[in-house]
C-alpha cells in the first residue's frame, strides 16, 4: 500500500477569515457535514477562542462529526488552548492546532518578542496542549520566511514536547515550488527527531502557486499532510485549493504514488455549498470546479468535441461530481421524496415540524418553477436557516415598478419585519434594486456601506431560474455578507440586504488570529 | 543586464477559444491597445484562417499596434500560413505561429497521420512561413505528452528550416513543475541546434499549476518566453495567467534574475477590460486581480492591518494598478475632459461625431449617477460599439412592475428595434428579468437556450452602481455572450439579451484550431 496523504481542510477557519466570508454556526455545521461526506481527514472547524460564536461552532461540529478529526486553532497561550480543548470535548477525534510566529519580521513587528521568548512560549504551549489532547499540531507562523537555524531549534523542542504534526506555513504566499520543497526537506533532515511527527504544508496563493508549492512540499519535502480549502477560499488570494491538490495527486498518481481518502464525487456539491453560503463566486475558468473546467459539463455540445474528448481531457467531469446538478423534484413530488433528498444533500432537520416548514416552502417554489434542482433546495434551506435566526429583520412583501427612457424612474414599496413589527417603506431610485434597498435603509438607518453586490443564477439554463443575491456591508470595520434567493432578482436583493442587516446587528466582534498584535 | 523574459499574450486567441468568450473586432482592438500599453512583447491577435471575421481582426490589430509584435496562429498548411501572412501585412513587427500535434494520441485520433507525415508537414510549413516573415514560431501541439525522440527530430528539423521560437505546449494541463521543467531542459540539451531558437512555455491550468509549470519551464528548462492570458482566460480551466507569472518573476527577482518589460500598473485596467468584454467574472480570491487579493484595496480598514501591512503583503496594490478605480468625471465635466479621459483609457473614436455621441451618453448617465468611474466610461463605449453593430436588434424602452407575496407576479413591456422597425411586446413571468426576456423572445422566437446569466456591479460601493449583465445563449452548437449595462438591472438584462441575439444572428461559423479533425 502506498503512503497516505492527509487532507486537512481549513475552509471553516482560514477560509472564513476572508473579509466577508464569515458564516453562522448552522452554515458551518452544514459545510462540516459535507466535508465529512467528502472524507476529509481533518476539519479545522474554527478558532475557539476568537468569540463565543466561534466556540459554539467548534463545539457543535465536534459533536456532529464522527468520521473526521475535528481541530481548533489556538494561539500559543493557556487560555486559547483551554478554550479549544473545551470546545473539542464532544469530538470522537480531536486535534489542537497551536501556532506562534517565528519569522524575524513577525516576531519584531507583530509579537514584539525576542526569539528566546518565542521559543519558550512555543514549548510551553505544546506541553499544555498535549495535556489536553493526544493530537497536537504546531505551526511556526510565517515559517517559510523564518531563519532555518532558529526554526530547527523551535521544531525540535515542540516535537520533544509531543507535537504530532509540524506544519510549515507560507503565510504570505512567497514560495516557489522547488524552494519551498527544499525548505521542508532541509528542516526534516536537520531536526533530529523529525521522524516523530507528520510534516504538513500550508500555502497561500498570492503568486498563483499554492497548489504547486504544496505538492512540492509533499514530493520534494516529504510532507504527508496538505492544508487546503474548498474553492481555494482564504484571505487575500486564498489558500491551496482542496479540489486541485486532490485531483493532481489522483491524476498524477504515477508521479506522487500517494493515496488520498477523498470521495471526489463530493467535490462539486462541496464547492457549490461553500460558494452559496459565503457568496464568493467561482470563476468559470477555475480549475476542477469552474463552469468551463469541463467543456461538456457546461451544456455545450460542439461537433467533434465528443469524438476527441480524450485528447483534451485528463479527468472525467463525473469523477468530481459534475453530474450532481440534476432535476430531482417537481410540483408532484411528495413529502417523502423531498425528505429523502434532504438527507442525500446532507441536510438534517431538527424536527418533523422543520421538515414540514421546508416542504411548504418547496411546494410554493414548485408552483413558480417547473424543475427543482439540488441548488434550489439548498437555497431554500439556507433561507429557512436565515429566517430562524432573523431576530431583527425579515422580508414580508415587495412591489416595484420602473420605466426606462428619457427620464428613467424606479419606485419600490417594501414591507419588512423589524424587531417583531411590520414596517412599510417606499422609495424611488435609479433602478428597482436601488429603490428597494433605499426603502429599507430609510427606515433602518444602519449607515452601513455596501462594498459588494453580486447576483448568481442558482440554476442556470432558463429565465425562470432563481436568482441568488449577495450583499456585503461594512460598518466600523466589520464586514458581513447577506444572501437572499428568489425567482425575482429584486426580491432576492431585498432579502439579501435584510439578511446582511441581521448579521450586522446580531454579530459580535471576534479576534482574528493573524491580526492580533500581542499574544500575551 | 539580466536576461529578458518575453511575455507572449494569447488572450485574443487561446483566451477567445473559451466557450462564450468570443469578441467582436472592435473589442479585440480595444484589448490589443491595452496589451500594447501593458508593454506585452508579443500579441497573438487571432487565428487568421478561422473565419473572415478573425482575418479582419488580425489585420486591424496588425495595423493599429506599433510597440508589440503581432502574431497570428496558423495550422501547418500553406493556405493557413498564407492567410496569416496576408492579415499580418500591415504589422510593423509580424510573427507567424504554426503548429501541428506530435503526441501519439493526437496524431492517431485527431490528425490520422503517421509520425513521418507529421514530421514532413512541420518542416514544409515552417519553410513556407519563413518565406513570408522572418519571425516564425513552431508549436508541437500536446508537446508535453509527445515521445521525446520523435519530438527532438521534429524540433531539430524546424529550427533548421528557420523557426525562431520553439514553444512546448502542455495542451491538456497535465504537467508538474519539476517534470515540465526537466522535459524542456532535456529537449534543449538533446536538440543539436537548440541555441538557434528561443524556447517558450504554454501551460494550461487543469490541475491548478499553469503558473508554476511555466516558471519551471523558465528556471529549470531555460525557456525565455511565456505564453499567457489576462485573468488566465482560456479553454477549460484556462491558460497561465499573465498577471501571476509577471508578478512572480518581479517579486522573486532574487530567484529568477530575469527582466520583464511589462508595465505592471496597467494590469488591473487590462483585467477589468477583459472581464467586462468577455463577461467572464474574476473571483474575489483570484491572485493579483481578485477583489480580495489586496485586503486594503477592497475598501476595508481594519485596525491593526495597516500597521502590520508589510508582515502580510509581498506586493503593493498600487504596483498592479489597483488605484485606477478613481472618480474621474461628473455631471459638470466638459466634452474636452471626457475626450481626454477616453484617450487615457485607450479608447479611440473614429470621428468627432462618435465622440459627440459618446459624450451625449455620458451626460445622460451623469444625470442618473453622481460619480462616473472609468468602468462606467468603458461600459458606455462598449454599449456604443454594440449599438453601431446592432444591425438586427436594439433596445428602446422597458417598463416593468412586480409584486411578491402569496401569488408573486411580474409583468414587463419591452420596446425594441428589430431589423429597423420598433416592436412592442408584453409578457408575464416569475420575476421582472424573466418577464422582460420572455417579452423579447416571444417576438424573436430565437429558440436559443440560455446557458448563463450573470450580473456584476460595475462600480461597487453604492446602490446607484450600474449593473452589468451577461447573457450567454446557445443554439445549434454556437455559443454567444451578450453584455448590457444600466443602473436598472432589468434594463441591463434586456440589453444583454438583445446584444446576444445580435451576435447569434450576425455571427459566422469559424474554425477552432484544436477541434478541427484533419489538417489537410
Amino acid at each position: 500500500m502506498a503512503d497516505k496523504l492527509i487532507i486537512f481542510d481549513t475552509t471553516l477557519r482560514d477560509g472564513e477569515q476572508s473579509p466577508g466570508a464569515s458564516m453562522t454556526k448552522e452554515e458551518k455545521l452544514r459545510i462540516a457535514r459535507q466535508l465529512e461526506k467528502l472524507k476529509v481527514d481533518v476539519i479545522e472547524a474554527g478558532f475557539a477562542a476568537a468569540s463565543n460564536g466561534d466556540f459554539e461552532a467548534v463545539r457543535a461540529i465536534a459533536a456532529a462529526i464522527k468520521d473526521s478529526t475535528v481541530c481548533s486553532l489556538s494561539r500559543a497561550n493557556d487560555r486559547d488552548i483551554a478554550r479549544a480543548a473545551e470546545a473539542l470535548k464532544p469530538a470522537r477525534s480531536a486535534r489542537i492546532h497551536t501556532f506562534i510566529a517565528t519569522s524575524p519580521l513577525h516576531m519584531e513587528k507583530k509579537l514584539r518578542m525576542t526569539p528566546d521568548q518565542v521559543f519558550e512560549q512555543a514549548k510551553v504551549a505544546v506541553r499544555f496542549a498535549r495535556n489536553q489532547v493526544a493530537d497536537v499540531e504546531f505551526s511556526p507562523e510565517d515559517g517559510y520566511r523564518s531563519e532555518p537555524d532558529f526554526l530547527c531549534r523551535v521544531l525540535e523542542a515542540v516535537i520533544n514536547e509531543g507535537a504530532t504534526t509540524i506544519n510549515i506555513p507560507d503565510t504570505v504566499g512567497y514560495g516557489i515550488p522547488e524552494l519551498y520543497g527544499e525548505f521542508i526537506r532541509n528542516l526534516r533532515s536537520r531536526v533530529p527527531n523529525s521522524d516523530k511527527a507528520i510534516w504538513s504544508t500550508h500555502c497561500h496563493n498570492d503568486l498563483g502557486m499554492a497548489v504547486a508549492n504544496s505538492l512540492a512540499g509533499v514530493k520534494i519535502g516529504g510532507a504527508r499532510q496538505v492544508e487546503c480549502t474548498i474553492n481555494g477560499l482564504g484571505e487575500r488570494a486564498g489558500n491551496c485549493s482542496l479540489e486541485e491538490v486532490v485531483m493532481a495527486v489522483k491524476t498524477r498518481r504515477d508521479y506522487f504514488g500517494l493515496d488520498v481518502g477523498i470521495d471526489t464525487s463530493q467535490i462539486m456539491p462541496a464547492s457549490r455549498m461553500v460558494s452559496q453560503i459565503t457568496g464568493f463566486a467561482v470563476q468559470p475558468n477555475k480549475a476542477i470546479v469552474g463552469a468551463n473546467a469541463f467543456a461538456h459539463a457546461s451544456g455545450i455540445h460542439q461537433d467533434g468535441v465528443l469524438k476527441a474528448r480524450e485528447t483534451y481531457e485528463i479527468m472525467r467531469a463525473e469523477d468530481v461530481g459534475w453530474a450532481a446538478n440534476k432535476i430531482v423534484l417537481g410540483k408532484l413530488s411528495g413529502r417523502n421524496a423531498f425528505k429523502q433528498r434532504l438527507t442525500e444533500l446532507g441536510i438534517e432537520q431538527d424536527s418533523e415540524a422543520a421538515v414540514n416548514e421546508a416542504f411548504a416552502r418547496f411546494k410554493a417554489l414548485a408552483d413558480q418553477k417547473a424543475e427543482i434542482f439540488d441548488e434550489d433546495i439548498l437555497a431554500l434551506v439556507e433561507d429557512q436557516d436565515e429566517a430562524a435566526h432573523a431576530e431583527a429583520f425579515g422580508f414580508v412583501h415587495l412591489e416595484h415598478r420602473a420605466s426606462s427612457g428619457e427620464t428613467p424612474h424606479a419606485h419600490a414599496k417594501v414591507v419588512f419585519k423589524q424587531a417583531g413589527s411590520e414596517v412599510a417603506s417606499e422609495a424611488a431610485g435609479n433602478g428597482s434594486v436601488d429603490a428597494s434597498l433605499k426603502a429599507i435603509e430609510s427606515k433602518v438607518n444602519s449607515g452601513a456601506e455596501m462594498v459588494l453586490y453580486s447576483v448568481n443564477a442558482i440554476t442556470s439554463g432558463s429565465t425562470d431560474s432563481q436568482g441568488e443575491v449577495t450583499v456585503r456591508l461594512a460598518k466600523s470595520g466589520r464586514i458581513v455578507n447577506g444572501v437572499g434567493s428568489d425567482p425575482d432578482i429584486i426580491v432576492a436583493s431585498a432579502k439579501a440586504y435584510l439578511s446582511a442587516l441581521n448579521k450586522l446587528y446580531a454579530g459580535e466582534q471576534k479576534l482574528n488570529p493573524q491580526i492580533e498584535m500581542a499574544v500575551k
